[in-house]
C-alpha cells in the first residue's frame, strides 16, 4: 500500500483508471481488426481488449499512478478473457502502474487462503513457488467475517501487498444490508471498525495500513463518517463521474498531503472519445485528456 | 434448479461432491507423472488436477447428482488452473452432473451483469453469442443488495439456471456480521427474506425457486429457523463431515420427499483414500465408497 501512496504523491494524482473493457467501449477499428484475424470468437474479443488496454496504459502511465482491471469483464470472455486479464496486469506492471485487481473475492478461511495465494502470494508448485497473478492488491468482500479476511492480511504482511475491503459500496441498493442500524451503528460502520482491526498490524510509516476500504463517492455523508472512523485506512473510491459522484463529494477523504484515498474512473476515461464524439483512432488521446481533467478536478478541492 | 432436484430424486441422493483440488490431496503417482511431463509448472499442477477430477467424476457419476468446483483452488494455479476449471466443468456436464460453480461472485449491478453473463448467460461476440463457462448455477454474495443480485436472477429466468446466495455460512467467524441482530432479526434472517423475494418469480412446479441459499451444516439452530423462513428455497449445505456437521444436524432441511437441500462434501470424498491410509491408486474407489456412505448416512435421517 505504501507504494501506491508514494506513486500518488510523486504524480500528485490520487486516481486510478478502471479497466472494465466492455466491447462496446472499444473503437471499431480495433474490433474489426480482431474479428478479421480471429473470427467471432473469445480470442478476437481478448485481442481487442488487450490492444485497447495497452493503448490506454501507454497514454496514461506518466500521469496516472494505478489501474484497476475488473475481473468480471474478463471472465465473461472465458479463458481467453482471463488471459487478457493476466496480460493486462503484466503489462501494467511493466509500465510502472500500481495494480488493483478488482475481484471482490471472499470465502471461508481455507478457501480465502487459496484466493490470497492466487492474487497476493505465491503458489506452491512441487517444492517451488510462483505467482499465479501479479497484482499489488485485491478487493475483497467481508460478509464471512474475520476468518475470510485474515488469510489476505497475512499475504499483505508477508509479500507487502494490499487489500480493499468492501465497506460502503457505490451502487443504489448498497444500503439494503450496509445501512441497517443496530445499537445505533450501521453495518458499514461495524465493518469499518473491523477494517481498522484487520489493518492494525500493517500500518506503514506514512500512517496507513495495508487493509484499505472501498467507499463509494456516491454517499458523501457516509464517507465523511467513515473517514473519521478509519483514520489509517486508504479509501478506494468508485462512483466518481459516470455514477454521479463529484470532486466536492470526496474532498473530505484526503489528508492534508492529498493522500489517503484513490478515486476510480472507468467509463469516464475509457469512453472519453465516445463522449466527445471523436474518432476511435483518438481514444488514447481523449483518455489522457480526461485523466488530466479528472486529476485537476480532484486536486482542486484539496 | 429443477434439473438438480430431479437428479437428486432419481438418484435418491441429495449430495454434491466438492472439487477443491489442493495438490496435497492428489495421489503421488498423478503428481509425479505431471511433474515429469511438464516440470514444476502451473501446467503440471493443472494436468494433475484434471486427471484427479476426472477420476473422481468417473467414479461418482452414477451415484452423485452434482459437483461443485470451487474457483479459488483453480485460480491459484493461474491461467492453467482456470483452464482446468473450465475443462472440469465441461467434463462434468458430459458425465451428466449438475454443476455448481462456487465463485461467491458479487459486485454492483453493471458488473454483476458481466459475472452473470460469464457463468449463467451468453456473451455477445461480434453479433453472435457463446457461453464463457458452462455451469448450471453459481454461488453469489449478497453484501451489495438487490442490484448486485438481480442480474443473476435475470439469467436464471432466461437460461433456466440457478444461484445460491450466501445466507449463513459454515465458517467459525460467520456470525461476526451475519448474526448481528436488529429489530429482533439477525442479518442472516434479513438476507433470507431477500432471497425469498429475489426467487419469487422463479418458483418451479416442484415448489422451489431458482434462487437457492448457502446455509452451513455447522449451525443447526440457525438452519432450522432458515428452513421455516425460506420454504421454497433449495439449500446448498457446506460443512458436513470435515467441518463438523452431521446428518442429524441437517435432517430438518429436507422436505417429505427428501428434497429441498443438497449437502456438500469436498475433503471427505477427495481425501477418503488418505483417511483410510490406502494407496493413491485407489483414490477413486475410496471416493466412491465415501460417497455411498455419505448418501446412506444422510438419507437415513429422512
Amino acid at each position: 500500500m505504501k507504494e501506491l501512496l508514494q506513486k500518488i504523491k510523486q504524480m500528485n494524482n490520487p486516481t486510478v483508471a478502471g479497466l472494465d473493457p466492455v466491447l462496446s467501449y472499444i473503437p471499431t477499428y480495433i474490433l474489426e481488426k480482431a474479428e478479421k484475424e480471429h473470427g467471432k470468437t473469445f480470442k478476437a474479443a481478448a485481442e481487442a481488449i488487450l490492444e485497447f488496454n495497452k493503448g490506454l496504459m501507454d497514454a496514461l502511465c506518466d500521469i496516472v499512478p494505478a489501474v484497476k482491471p475488473q475481473s468480471a469483464y474478463y471472465e465473461m470472455y472465458g479463458l481467453e478473457g482471463i488471459r487478457a486479464y493476466y496480460e493486462t496486469i503484466k503489462y501494467a506492471k511493466e509500465k510502472g502502474f500500481y495494480v488493483i485487481a478488482d475481484g471482490k473475492r471472499n470465502d471461508i478461511g481455507s478457501t480465502s487462503d487459496a484466493y490470497a495465494t492466487a492474487y497476493l502470494g505465491k503458489t506452491q508448485l512441487f517444492g517451488e513457488a510462483d505467482r499465479a497473478f501479479e497484482p499489488d492488491s485485491l478487493t475483497v468482500n467481508p460478509y464471512l467475517g474475520s476468518d475470510g479476511i485474515l488469510p489476505f492480511v497475512k499475504r499483505c504482511e508477508e509479500f507487502d501487498k494490499g487489500i480493499f475491503v468492501l465497506v460502503k459500496t457505490s451502487n443504489p441498493s448498497s444500503g439494503e444490508l450496509q445501512d441497517l442500524v443496530l445499537d445505533g451503528e450501521e453495518i458499514y460502520v461495524k465493518v469499518a471498525k473491523m477494517v481498522n482491526k484487520w489493518g492494525e498490524s500493517t500500518i506503514n510509516d506514512l500512517g496507513y495500513s495495508s487493509v484499505g476500504a472501498v467507499v463509494g463517492a456516491t454517499y458523501p455523508e457516509q464517507s465523511k463518517k467513515l473517514r473519521a472512523i478509519m483514520p489509517n485506512t486508504v479509501f478506494l473510491v468508485p462512483g466518481y463521474g459516470a455514477q454521479g459522484g463529484t470532486a466536492k463529494d470526496i474532498a473530505h477523504l484526503f489528508d492534508k498531503d492529498g493522500m489517503g484515498a484513490v478515486v476510480n474512473s472507468s467509463r469516464g476515461i475509457m469512453c472519453a472519445y465516445q463522449k466527445a464524439g471523436a474518432d476511435g483512432e483518438a481514444f488514447a488521446e481523449f483518455a489522457r485528456k480526461e485523466a488530466i481533467r479528472m486529476k485537476e478536478d480532484i486536486t482542486s478541492v484539496f
